[in-house]
């Protein structure tokens, strides 16, 4: 296991990373300050399958009881229905201010139940306990929260910190391929924008990465959220240094937007947002076309797609564009790539990114 | 005018209470900050009519582009549907992360307003422009928002500081009467738990405030919300000294959750809160029956009801009262009077407070 601190003042919270880690859930979570008594276990359909009996086991033996509250699996969770649905189900549960809430699977069941925490009552705590890769290499560290509103992604939410971020990598073997192969696309991110060195290591494990050895997806977990950790301790509510983690996001969310949510995972559509990205930064941010080519090939081996659809060239894709949360303006504070490991951003208009992909 | 600070570290904000301030809104919140372009001017049905268009002259005047949003008038505008409503016209007004809600109005446009404020793209500023009594003694001030629940008052929100608060004491003018009388309750609580001198004041001033004396008003609503700014700076959240501020509102609470919203005022519940919290004082908080008195009478005399109806001995007071988000447990952390002026919290079983009543 490893373990190290995400720094935040009154916010601050431990990490910890390793297998079977699902066994020691109502201990951990003791240790991180969470009251004993009735705790909200909300996860989804799939992951209840596999990992609730464990989880809610776990934690009666640390004097938690806990209130399973399963919601459908997939993004569609993030509503405002579903929302109103846990709600109530904790009332039912009496959850008080005291209470808390275990949020156990990807990063739907994150930011679902982290928002639902923020909001319920003025606030109560959450601990992350992701089950996913996308959500242990990244969602689950940094607070942000919410649900989807039709028409844009993540337009509902709060910044609520943790009291505990729990990943267990064992969970990562029952994790279906395609799922699987999209947090590698949220991992290589990181080497991309920050450690040239850590995305030689991922070109290098490569194989075993995809073969899930426990070992290495343990220090590539714990590396990936020490990189985020680093940079939201610097910039928690993304006032500047935190907007490179969007590396690959603006044209990966206007992407799942105008696409319908559900046709692309998100890690997917971050995959061509940072393929396309690279193109943009190799025009306007200094990458050489080497390196370039060097990440759209690692996405290619990771199994994860890197073509930018016909469909970007709709209406609908400049209009998602348009809405997406980083926008300023008439223009968008895009992040670009200045080399492998080290990420700039530039105020770029939409004329200009549009421009780059229909040449 | 009076001017001052809410020291709250990076959430300081300033507080402007005067007449006529509604003519200076536009430079006032571009004192405070907020960004030029389009604002969210969020108020009410009967707010409007007397203020939506010299606020919104104000807030071109300062170099915005005022979107009004108008909500029903009413408590059932703290709502899930509300809510979304109003997420949908933020985003057709194209509101960003660096956008603004102006919330002009009483509590509820107050608590609607701050909490798509803090729900919306995870948080954007707001600005509180308290237009009832209510609003400007007390509930603009602190950074509570929120909506509520079929089953509880409040229980979806969160806490989020406003950018600045105004308080136009011009706008108490066209507040009817029994709105303006239960204003006069929240007054009369900071006296009760934190000032006597201020009580003493209150019961000279009783006539003028009521005859709505403009000078008088603006040191009253200054005072009041003097007091509870020294009580929001030393405790947020909530965690320990702020609690005294809920002095009436535990059976206030209740009371309006068993009744149904709407069959009694805020105001007039939190006053009948206060004559049984002033009971439950003498006898549990050293309260001598003199001061119980004579608080009751401060109330009767403001027009305020101060008899618990037999409605309370039902069922669903009891549960309303459990539900209550400041109960801990099987018990309640209930706020009493050592004598007038000085407030302390005491955990007092159910049992113990329905006995009370019943005998």
């Amino acid at each position: 296991m490893q373990t190290f601190s995400v720094a935040l003042g009154p916010a601050s919270h431990p990490v910890h990373v390793g297998d079977a880690l699902l066994d020691g859930l109502g201990e951990l979570s003791r240790a991180a300050g969470i009251r004993p008594g009735p705790v909200a276990l909300v996860t989804d359909s799939n992951v209840a399958r596999h990992y609730s009996a464990r989880a809610a086991s776990a934690l009666e033996k640390g004097g938690f009881v806990p209130k399973l509250m399963v919601v459908p699996a997939g993004e569609a969770s993030k509503s405002s229905a579903v929302l109103q649905d846990l709600y109530d189900h904790m009332i039912g549960a009496e959850i008080d201010r005291g209470g808390s809430i275990l949020a156990l699977g990807g990063g739907v069941v994150g930011d679902l139940g982290g928002f639902a925490a923020a909001s319920y009552l003025r606030g109560i705590a959450v601990v992350q306990v992701p089950t996913t890769l996308v959500a242990q290499v990244d969602s689950s560290l940094g607070g942000k929260t919410g649900i989807n509103h039709p028409r844009a992604k993540n337009l509902i939410g709060a910044f609520h910190q943790p009291s505990a971020i729990i990943a267990d990598v064992g969970t990562l073997i029952t994790l279906p391929e395609r799922e699987f192969r999209e947090g590698l696309a949220e991992a290589i991110k990181y080497g991309a924008i920050m450690d040239a060195a850590m995305l030689a290591d991922l070109e290098r494990d490569l194989d075993h990465i995809l073969a899930r050895d426990l070992g290495i997806l343990e220090a590539l977990v714990a590396k990936s959220l020490r990189l985020k950790a680093a940079v939201v301790t610097a910039d928690e509510r993304e006032a500047g240094l935190r907007k490179i983690l969007n590396f690959g996001h603006t044209i990966g969310h206007a992407l799942e937007a105008s696409a319908g949510y559900g046709t692309y995972l998100h890690g997917e559509a971050v995959a061509i947002g940072m393929a396309a990205a690279a193109t943009l930064s190799e025009k306007f941010g200094g990458l050489s076309t080497d390196e370039g080519s060097r990440l759209v090939r690692l996405l290619q081996r990771a199994g994860l797609p890197t073509e930018m659809p016909p469909k970007f060239r709709t209406p609908d894709f400049t209009a998602a564009l348009r809405l997406d949360k980083k926008r300023l303006e008439s223009g968008i504070e895009f992040v670009l790539l200045q080399r492998l490991g080290k990420a700039v951003t530039r105020r770029l208009d939409f004329e200009q990114i549009v421009a780059v992909f229909t040449n």
